[in-house]
């Protein structure tokens, strides 16, 4: 079942490639286990994270690059993700209609994911949905977020080229986003250059990156665009692919895939770690009932967690 | 000692308060300590979480708002959050200039805090931040985020009095945030209303106000504010207070604290699990290692994760 859920991937499946998705999305008993699988036949596409402000035009941006790879012959797997519906759980992503050229061209996957309440686990998925899509042998991933916050941040930082999107003339409020994000953008690019005030968020953009100096040595491009009209995509494209071979060269990279390794393992116990403990050592109902105490100022949250921890043994890290 | 901070809060000694939040940022072995024996002392205050699109002015809003509080001699705590670095560790805020009139005044604490890498818990940490200004009297906490994701809601959405901040005519992806956080929105403001626009934003957040119904039947208002010109902050003043005194009769309300009170349980003991587990079950060094298996793709990220959990016994419930 697992076996054959796989291999269906590994061939571009598009119905196995959905449900094993959804599986992710629903933390199914088996996602594991395919994700296992899987792993072996990731790490051949590359995976392009892109965050920015809202009303950036990131979507547009996402769309118009997919266009341009197509018509290069790669296929493209495309991750909206839209962490700003805490309740709903839909992804709203979903029902925006993208291009109509790309929606109905088999040689590219677009799918949307939102949050699933209290026990969070998007970063984690959306990672998850990425290696399934690179088992699957898309030749880029392109994973779009909505917002800017530690989420976005998260995710687009586990990607292979990181972008941001900036756009002309913004607020105050855009610039401290603008300093938040800077350390993981490879590529900057600057989205409605038609705009006035392009030259000065340039000036003030390339300010800021001399403030900073990479580890790795990589001086982040700065690419204009204009993607409604479909301008700069070309160049876009080609900063990221001197960033994805500069990145393959790299030795400091192994530092780089390391850390996310790391922020991946950390994710997936951190989830994992939670679910079983809440099951395991709460009776059905006992944590509402426990929030109720502390609702009614009965008892403190911090005495409670002290108690569950109390009753979570681990073996010797020798042992 | 613990004793004697606690003391401090209480009596509002702007040092200890310091000292608690920096000890909560830090998670010092003694925070805990702290702010269980703070608990019994918290629940008088208002809290108002404040959120809303890079750009809206909500620095303004919470400035002026202060002001307004500080004309009625309530005494104001407001807590500044920005999960946007996550690299710099430095909040961007603390270096903004907030108003000079607040900064001299003693009856008004700022703090702003960022997030500090893997480990997370800016949500958690702000929670006790507020809890702690709580304790010390503050009549009115406000909490002001600088982004919309996912941490910023799940702040906000603690709060006593949560507000969604909006200017009128933005784009697209606005409208898909504003979708997203129309459920924790108690209150609207639409700030900057001097712009054009107004009117139909205020017309398309009714429609979506009446597409969604409350379970405790509260229908959020809506404020037209121009922050910078000091213009509605007496009618937004009001509109918090007539949430707060709604709350305060809710039977239903009840049901909201203990919503809160289940996150912010289940906030704790992720945090506190996930740092006892690698801290119990790792080897100084052993998890950079693992990562660098992953990163070499000589292990796999699932099972390792299998593995560690495997390692942890979690006593019975009926225990």
């Amino acid at each position: 079942m697992t076996a054959s859920i796989v291999d269906r991937i590994i061939s571009r499946d598009l119905r196995a490639i959905a449900r094993a998705i959804s599986k992710i999305e629903n933390d199914a008993p088996d996602a594991s286990e395919i994700l296992k699988a899987l792993f072996a036949h990731t790490g051949k596409g590359v995976t392009i994270g892109i965050t920015g402000a809202p009303g950036a035009g990131k979507s547009s941006l996402v769309d118009k690059l997919a266009m341009h790879y197509r018509a290069q012959r790669k296929t493209v797997g495309i991750i909206a993700v839209d962490p700003s519906s805490p309740f709903s759980g839909g992804a709203i992503l979903g029902d925006r209609i993208r291009m109509q050229t790309l929606a109905n061209d088999p040689g590219v996957y677009i799918r949307s994911m939102a949050t699933r309440g209290n026990l969070g686990g998007l970063a984690r998925a959306t990672v998850d949905a990425v290696a399934v899509l690179d088992a699957a042998g898309y030749d880029r991933t392109l994973v779009e977020t909505v917002g800017v916050g530690q989420d976005e941040v998260d995710i687009v930082k586990t990607a292979d080229v990181s972008v941001v999107v900036l756009v002309p003339g913004m607020g105050d409020d855009i610039q401290a986003i603008k300093a938040g994000i800077m350390e993981i953008g490879d590529i900057f690019v600057i989205n409605k250059a038609e705009r006035d005030g392009v030259e000065r968020t340039e000036r003030e953009l390339i300010s800021l990156l001399e403030m900073s100096e990479r580890s790795d040595g990589w001086h982040p491009l700065i690419v204009r665009t204009i993607a409604t009209q479909n301008k700069g995509i070309e160049q876009f494209a080609e900063a990221i692919d001197s960033y994805a071979a500069f990145r393959k060269d790299q030795k400091t990279s192994l530092e780089r895939f390391a850390g996310v390794a790391e922020n991946r393992i950390i994710e997936l116990l951190r989830e994992r770690l939670l679910r079983r403990v809440l099951n395991e050592s709460l009776a059905p109902g006992e944590l509402r009932e426990l929030a109720l105490a502390v609702a009614t100022r009965q008892r403190d949250p911090y005495s409670i967690v002290e108690e569950i921890i109390g009753k979570v043994q681990i073996e010797n890290r020798h042992g």
